[in-house]
C-alpha cells in the first residue's frame, strides 16, 4: 500500500484543510492581503505550512502572472562605489516604475556572462540592463533573445542596442580645462588600458587647445590599488606633474593615499581632479574635484527606455557637472 | 478569416523552420552547446530568432529544469562597502558550487520588505540570504515559506533561522585594547544607536578592565556622513578624547576627512581604530588599524548551510583578526 504512494507537492488546499480555513484565507496570509487575517487564524495558517512543508509553487505562479514585472541587472563587480551607485540608482527608479530589479555579477570566472544572460532572461524578466563591456558574441546574443535591453555607463553608441552615458570626453575636457585655469602647465592623466577612453580623449583635446604639452600618462586597472600605483609612478617619473587628472574617484582617492603617505600635499605639490561623483569623493580630504554623473537621471532613463522597448536604438547622452572642491586648489566654504 | 486567429508565442520549431534547421540546432546555438554549430548557420538563427522575435519560455523552463540552482540574496542597501564586499564575496561562493546569485535591495520605500521576500522565493530559489535586520514578522514569514534561509552579519543569534556573522563584542574588545597599549587613556566610541551595538560592549568591556573611564559616545549612521557628523561631535566637545574606535570603515573614513578639514592629525591628535576590514580602509592616509571580517569564510559557511539544509538552526560566530596600520598610531613598514 505504502509502496503504492509517490510524494507529491503540498498544495496551498492542503494547508487550508490542516489550518482549518478556506484556501483564500490561506492566500491572504501569505500575501499579506487583500483582506486582513486574525492574528490567532494567521498563527494557524503558518503552523500550517511550517509543518507541512507548503512552497509555493514559483514557476506556475510566474506562469499564472504573466510576469515581467522585473528587470535584470548584469553587472561586472558590484564592488565597485561608483557601479554601487549605478545599481542602486537603478533599483530606485526601478521600484518608482513598481518593478523588481535582479542585480547579478558577471565577473565570475566559473561560468561565461553568455551563460548569465540566458540565465536571467530566462528568469521571465521585462528588461536586461546591462553595466559591462560585452563582447560582439554576447551582444548579438542579447539581440537574438529579443528582450528589451539597455547597455549603461559605456563610452559610447552601441550598434543595435540602446545605451544610456555620460558624454567622458567632454567632461574629461572640463575637469582638465579647469585645472588649466589655476595656472598648471604640467597636467598628467591615470585611466584605464583596457579599452580606448574618451576621458583620455578628452583631456588631450584640452591640453593642446590650451597649446600646452601632453604631462605623463599612467595607465592602471580602475581601482584604489590602480590609483595607489598611477600615484608611485608619477612620483618617481623623471618630471613630476602639477597635476593630474584622474578617470575615476576611485583611481584618485588611491592616488591621495599614496602622496600621502609620501609627504606630498594635495593640492599644495600636487592637484587632483577626477570623474564620477561618488559619495567617497566627499569623504577624503581634501575633498574630490569630480566630473559628477548624473546617476539618478540616467536611471531614470534607462527604466524608460526599457517600458518603452522602441525600436529606434540609439545612444542616450547625458552631460556631467563639474563639482569644484578642494583638490584642485579651489578654496571651497 | 484573421479575425479568427489569435496570436500565439513563436516557439523553437517556428525558428527552426525559418532558418531550415532543426530545432536541435536551434538549442545548440542558444545554449551555446552542446555541439558546435557552423558560423553561417548561427547567424541564420539569430536571424530568425530576431526576426520572429523568439524568446524562451523562461517559466516553461524553470519548470522543466526543476530549479533550485540559484539564491536569492536580500540586501538593506548594496552601496555600503561592507555590504558590497560581502555580497560579491556571497557571489563568488555561490559560483564556486555551481549556483547563480540574484542580489536583491531591501531599502525601498515603495515595497515592504515582506514583499520581496516573496517575491525571491516565488521565482524558485533554493536558498535565501538575508544581509539585514528582519521585523519578527518578516522572520516568521521567511520559516513559513520553508526556504533554506541565513541571516548573516547580524548582531548574534537569530532564533528559528541559521545565521552566520563574526563576534563583535570579542573584535570591538581588542580593537580598544590595542589602543589602550599605546597609552591613550581617554577613548571614545563612534557606532550606531539603530539597536545595541555589540562593539559599544566590547568598547566598554576593554575600559572598565583597564580602569579606564568611559570616552565621550556618540550615536551616528553607519555612512561616511555619519562618520563626518561623529567626528564634529567629538571635535566640539568639552574634553576631545584622544582616541576613538569606530563601529565601521566607512565611519571611520568620515571621521579622517573631518578630522583633515579642521587640521587634526592623525593619529597625533587623535588615533582611531576602526572594524570591517573593507579595501578601503587601506586606502586612506594614515591606513586604518581594524578589525577585519572573514568575508570569504563567512560566505563560503552561508552558501554550505543553505546546500545542507539542515534543521539544527544556529548562529555560526567567525572570529574577527586586527589589522594594524597607521592610524592607531603604529609604524608600519
Amino acid at each position: 500500500m505504502h509502496a503504492d504512494r509517490r510524494p507529491r507537492s503540498v498544495t496551498r488546499a492542503d494547508v487550508a484543510r490542516y489550518a482549518g480555513v478556506s484556501t483564500a484565507v490561506v492566500s491572504y496570509v501569505l500575501n499579506d492581503g487583500p483582506k486582513a487575517v486574525a492574528p490567532l487564524t494567521r498563527e494557524r495558517v503558518l503552523d500550517a505550512v511550517r509543518v507541512l512543508g507548503y512552497r509555493p509553487n514559483a514557476a506556475a505562479r510566474a506562469l499564472s502572472m504573466g510576469s515581467a514585472d522585473m528587470f535584470g541587472l548584469l553587472v561586472h563587480d558590484n564592488r565597485s562605489p561608483f557601479f554601487a551607485e549605478l545599481c542602486h540608482a537603478l533599483d530606485q527608479a526601478s521600484a518608482d516604475n513598481g518593478r523588481s530589479l535582479l542585480i547579478v555579477n558577471s565577473d565570475r570566472e566559473q561560468v561565461a556572462t553568455s551563460e548569465q544572460i540566458r540565465d536571467l532572461v530566462s528568469r521571465q524578466i521585462g528588461g536586461l540592463i546591462i553595466a559591462d563591456v560585452l563582447t560582439a558574441r554576447e551582444q548579438s546574443l542579447v539581440e537574438a533573445l529579443g528582450i528589451p535591453a539597455v547597455v549603461i555607463g559605456q563610452f559610447g553608441e552601441t550598434d543595435g542596442l540602446h545605451s544610456v552615458g555620460v558624454d567622458f570626453a567632454v567632461g574629461a575636457r572640463g575637469a582638465t580645462e579647469h585645472l588649466i585655469s589655476h595656472g598648471y602647465r604640467d597636467i598628467g592623466f591615470a585611466g584605464s588600458a583596457a579599452r580606448y577612453d574618451e576621458r583620455e580623449r578628452g583631456w588631450r583635446d584640452a591640453l593642446s587647445a590650451a597649446g600646452l604639452p601632453l604631462g605623463p600618462l599612467v595607465h592602471v586597472p580602475f581601482t584604489h590599488q590602480g590609483g595607489y600605483d598611477a600615484a608611485m609612478q608619477l612620483m618617481r617619473a623623471p618630471r613630476r606633474p602639477r597635476a593630474v587628472l584622474a578617470a575615476s574617484d576611485q583611481i584618485a582617492i588611491g592616488m591621495l593615499a599614496a602622496f600621502g603617505q609620501h609627504g606630498l600635499r594635495v593640492p599644495d605639490d600636487i592637484a587632483i581632479a577626477s570623474f564620477d561623483g561618488t559619495v567617497a569623493a566627499e569623504f577624503v580630504w581634501p575633498r574630490l574635484t569630480t566630473a559628477v554623473q548624473p546617476l539618478e537621471q540616467m536611471a531614470h532613463a534607462t527604466v524608460r527606455i526599457l517600458l518603452a522597448s522602441g525600436d529606434d536604438r540609439r545612444h542616450h547622452e547625458f552631460a556631467t557637472e563639474l563639482r569644484v572642491r578642494e583638490s584642485c586648489g579651489c578654496t571651497v566654504a
